[in-house]
């Protein structure tokens, strides 16, 4: 774990978090989600999958960061830039890491400050609703704002290193994605092509498969965030897979999609839509463009080779979880910066509650954008 | 999805939890989890993975649930027992899902009347925090309180359609452990053994693997929720091994540990001691004993064999989630009634930083407690 960055990764990190704290006039900030504690500190665990247990991570607006945590985590913990760690012997119903957290909470926070925790969109609380409000009464005077714009603003634009382990991700499952053949043909169950085709991603490097999705219907599919059916796979169909595998912390997020014997006219023109879309869009973006301009760029350009956007949003940003913000709807105003990380995800309605979705991973640059993923090839591959 | 069970199964599952907030004199709950939401719908996707849309579930004191949901739900939710659903265009930042969900719940909850939330241990609200304050403000003068027990006392008592389910996972898991000699021995590397024992699981029939975490060290390991490093095993390692893998939406959670060569003789012995405690236990486990109560069983047991147990809990309920309540504790008086699911997790510690763990899923039965799995041999297993 302590080197899937060198240690001025995390304190550039940590920088960039106490500048935005100090700018916010906060005088600490409270993390509880996986994803924020894995960035600042690269303590990369599944054992989050067990709600039993918070965990905590205190930035103060100046000095060393300090974990509050289960004893459980103190020994991986302790391989990480963090020298500061707080135990308590979870779980402890009575008071599970609550008056310890407060004390730290007190010490670097003075009576009357302001503790920055994430209340905004696209984030939780990952602790106890009773226990927060305990947390608040034992803190008073001190106040908890929302600092939900601290983390996004500083995870958002990604590091050198940060884009090389994308690139590493996506390049895992470009390679299964290559062998969806061994897998998936007329007669497969799809329901085992899911389950092969995390076999495939696992042998290609991935560490865990933390997400897969897909659909198969004649000419189209209905949704893509159903779990697999024991359905077999027949001729005419789209088989859509769609993966959120996981390297060293990172996510790729993208799909790809098949014909099943010889494809519709509609699902093949649908295809070549979503291609052509994605490539002209890439040719217009720009660095601090943004979200809602890019979706409304996308929507242009299907409806001018004759396809019908679908509703809903069309991409999204993309590093330590499977999807991060902004979104690529009409409403997102947010600047997409150099270094962002999105994916394209244009989708096209086929009628008869049919659907077609593309999707890509890109970086946007100083110039323009790039492509993390290897795009999917202009005519739809036949199985 | 919708032949995970029957309909009578979320029928029962409705009508307890209801029986349960009449009780309590609440008039609704309100759930934003993706386990407590699967309960009592059969709502199963990987999509809970993104972090950009919260998902409601609303179950009035009388009458049907309604789901309240982002569009994008909508096709797979309709293939559920859940009649009344309402979507909005999610993400929608400005109002995602709030004014929707303010709506629902006044229909169903009077003025001054009592809103269920879970606010306890091993819970967490997955939705904004900030959305919640501005739900609390327009559902006013209606209150939120506490429900966690509503749900905990309903999902830990395992129907046998349940129990089938958790023996089927059971099963794959076994199997999967059952061949861990193809896939590491001296040599091979510790990351390279969890990838092949992922991919083991989905052989044998697990539809994803969400937890697999473990260790390597000579004589004993570290801790148990590292992820794996890239390190060689060598002869005089034990390897652990312990998963969470998935079928249906149930989860299995238990280790293997086996012997790279001729374990130490503190190993062997130490393997020894776990599994007879863990029969020891299992012959006084009777229904309605305690949670504490079976943590000291498990101590008595190990330290009668001179063994030293390690602090921390000893097991820890099983079944929609990797870890559900009671903990296996000094404190924990939960009373553990037929039909739970539970882990069985005892551990030694054999000095200087090394630990062994033993694991096994077992249920409360009317007369007793039985294995879920095949339980680990006396003698450790040598690769």
């Amino acid at each position: 774990m302590s080197d899937l960055f060198p240690p001025s990764e995390y304190h550039r990190r940590h920088s960039a978090i106490q500048a935005r704290l100090q700018a916010a006039g906060l005088d600490a900030i409270l993390l509880t989600q996986a994803a924020d504690i894995f960035y600042v500190t690269g303590f990369l665990t599944r054992f989050w999958e067990s709600p039993a247990r918070p965990w905590f991570l205190v930035i103060p607006a100046t000095g060393a960061p300090i974990a509050v945590i289960p004893e459980i985590g103190a020994h991986l913990m302790g391989k990480s830039v963090i020298t500061d760690i707080r135990t308590w012997s979870a779980p402890r119903p009575e008071d599970d890491g609550i008056s310890l957290l407060a004390e730290t909470l007190s010490e670097v926070v003075p009576q009357g400050g302001k503790i920055g925790v994430a209340m905004g969109h696209e984030t939780h609380l990952r602790m106890p609703l009773g226990d927060y409000s305990r947390l608040e009464g034992r803190l008073a005077p001190r106040a908890f704002v929302d600092a939900t714009d601290v983390m996004h603003r500083t995870r958002e634009v990604k590091s050198p290193l940060e884009l090389e382990k994308l690139r590493q991700i996506c390049a895992i499952a470009d390679r299964a994605f290559a062998r969806v053949g061994e897998i998936a043909r007329a007669g497969t169950n799809l329901d085992v092509a899911f389950r092969a085709f995390q076999i495939l991603l696992l042998e290609e490097g991935a560490d865990w498969v933390s997400y897969v999705a897909g659909g198969a219907g004649q000419g189209g599919y209905g949704d893509v965030i159903s779990p697999a059916a024991p359905k077999q796979l027949c001729n005419g169909d789209i088989l859509m897979l769609d993966t959120g595998a996981v390297k060293d912390g990172y996510f790729c997020d993208f799909d790809r999609n098949f014909a099943i014997g010889t494809p519709s006219p509609e699902a093949a023109r649908g295809h070549q839509i979503l291609h052509d879309t994605i490539y002209a869009a890439m040719e217009v973006i720009a660095p601090n463009m943004r979200a809602c301009d890019l979706h409304s760029v996308l929507c242009r350009e299907i409806t001018a080779r004759g396809g019908a956007p679908c509703a809903g949003r069309l991409g999204h940003g993309l590093g330590v979880t499977l999807t991060e913000w902004p979104s690529l709807t009409p409403q997102d105003q947010t600047v997409l910066p150099a270094g962002m990380v999105l994916t394209l995800e244009p989708s096209v309605d086929l009628g008869q509650g049919r659907i077609l979705v593309a999707e890509e991973n890109i970086v946007i640059t100083e110039n323009g954008a790039g492509f993390l993923t290897n795009p999917a090839p202009r005519d739809i591959p036949i199985l």
